[in-house]
């Protein structure tokens, strides 16, 4: 219990995004060095069978569905200082997007990657390109299946910057 | 077995995103009445009880970090059209976002309503408004917690529409 | 004092853009007419005599600088929804834009007027253009004149809708 | 001579994007019908011999260079408003984009179809979702071939209005 | 007389945004020195006293008017080069709100400070963002309060860049 | 044609803009050096005698209708990230735009000028700036001539970088 008091009060000091009034802010980078950084998160649609069946067998096509999401994650992730309110804006040197297919759970996982050099970290861009691809999934084969799911967005690793490497 | 390829088939004529030639393509939605149409979707943010209590705690205080992520959803879903490439620009009449704690699981839920009066409806801007918010909720929190898990973006309820009502 | 504190408590009741948990939140329109609407907003940028005599010399000819003023305006005033948090996206049906000279305090006037017909109104549109405007004058000319200011930015008029027509 | 007079001064009369001060203006269109209305228009890109059949073999296996056009497209002619500037934002019922190889010319022919029901036509939009597409494509070649042309970018029909149909 | 004919014609000459031709330009900024620059403006928005005190209150509890205002002024200034015609796209290292409440004139003031490290001035960043504060506080205020005036828009601070400090 | 074979494996190999997995893909461009980058790109717009007339003849005072196309164009470019799924945001240091009449053909000529300090090349901003350009030019004018088409944009020249300088 101890314990997670210090951790707490020690969190408490590190939100950044908070000034002195308690009002949001957007963190002063400029004392950060300008170094390379990379991001990779990822996340998963779930849908029925018979949906993830129809996109499986157009992806031995190059399918529509799949290439679609992939430049609505791309275009996506560009746009997070313009989407998340207390973002900085970014020139992003690479972003990479990989989509494979979890046939036992029906499933298909959405892999971003994104590169910078710069004075902030990319994760929340990398973040952003995945929730905008899996929702392009969704949107192109909502008329099939409308309880599909999308989970487990998260960080799969993370490097450059102070806080040094971060793997899941 | 015969069931699901019976079904296979019918989900495939009815993608509508895909044009004959299997290229993508916005639906026309020419035919189709203005209707009144509801869509509420939500999503879960899973953190570390320390961020949790750092989060509920200035929630009491009407706290920074919920209140940019309710007005982060209803920016976004604002921009949906933007973001997700085949879906219709729409008028939307309102849009109402909601944050309850899940306090054992130490989670948010973030729960986002359109309306409208159009001829398609509004999931994709519900989704997209609970995405936008709960990345907003982690973009504010990664400093203290680099862990967290987005998870369960769904459809609740949508109504209007020639295939009426739907609830999870 | 009563008085105030009545016409308090009615403004209380009357604040639309927070729900019932004092969350930001997109009023619901969806139960007001669609009729035609009109807004007039206006505001002054006042500046050194030297910076309007160079802008007013080239107004003879059409000049630049407040051609781009007036074009910002209209393309700002269309981009309301995406700045302004809780507004609606609206079809405006014409924007149009003015400009007058007030030789005595060397200031331009700028005048915007938006139409359109939907379910609220366009004081904000009408606003919007006329800031965007204003800063575009700022924008062109600050590097003769640090010390302007942009002032009076205020509805003219406005009507349609359910609260009548406004004059100043 | 007298005939391009008199119908010179008819134009004049008619260009509606200017005031009478000669200013830039969005034309009204609330006095006009909401009717059904059509565009098509179309434009080519030529390339080197090898550029073409590159993307044309790969165009077998539904190449990712001809459907990221196609998105491109899409997306581009919904952001006509934000582009052009006296333009009236607009709901869009359908845009349908179509890609043909002219192989003796070694070019990619691109057309857009788009519909809407409002008070005011779409040729802009779709002109734009061709310039939009042919341009991704020539970013997408751009290594390979530095000496590409994009051409004749023209409104093919424009259907609904008082202005009647047009076919070229 | 004479002294301002002079200062007339210097500052004719040092109108950036125009080029030879008298058409509007982006200036050249590629020779300037990439250095640390600073600006910081402020405007104010008068209100009726009801208006006045209704956010007053609600501020004593982190009321979402005025943090609404803060996270559209932040949104808003980092999208000015979207905004305004003729401005740089830039890299913001920082944004900083501040709304402080002048009692006696039932009015509130808004303060954005922006830092970058470029290669131009961030002033019309700090305007814009103040401005889209400003218009979000009488949009939410709107119902209750048709006559509110925004005034003072000016800037306070700048350093940083080859025309030194300037400071009101 | 062996030579045309080897040309044409040498171009496969140099798409960049596929990934292994033929997926659109965003280029890394982190190796690359920050070198001063100038591209020029041109584009031509044909139409009647009467509205190339109307044009010029307001054109001699500083006409609307070009201003705004130069406008459109300096703003297009800015958008280029946006618009075109797999270029890279960039920080431009400078646009500049020409137009010139070609009297003869009753065409006007759009030039645009983009210079940058960065690690790609801006041959798609100064593209998709005269696309802009032209497009605003037709949409001001298509009140009065139908039939105006769009033809040669192509780049003019292009400097900096790994692959040197290219003019037509």
């Amino acid at each position: 219990m101890l314990k997670f008091f210090i951790s707490y009060l020690k969190g408490l000091k590190m939100l950044p995004h908070l000034d002195e009034n308690n009002m949001p802010t957007m963190v002063d980078v400029g004392s950060k060095d300008e170094t390379l950084r990379l991001a990779r998160a990822s996340g998963i649609i779930k849908m029925s069978k018979e949906a993830f069946w129809i996109i499986k067998n157009e992806k031995a096509k190059k399918g529509p569905v799949l290439q679609t999401a992939v430049i609505a994650s791309i275009m996506g992730a560009k746009k997070t200082s313009d989407l998340i309110p207390m973002t900085h804006p970014l020139l992003l040197n690479s972003i990479k997007v990989d989509i494979i297919s979890l046939d036992e759970e029906f499933s298909y996982k959405l892999i971003v990657e994104v590169k910078t050099k710069g004075r902030t970290g990319v994760e929340i861009e990398a973040l952003t390109g995945v929730s905008i691809g899996l929702l392009t999934i969704y949107d192109m084969i909502k008329a099939i299946d409308k309880a599909m799911v999308i989970k487990d967005i998260l960080l799969e690793e993370k490097s450059g910057g102070k806080s040094g490497r971060f793997i899941r």
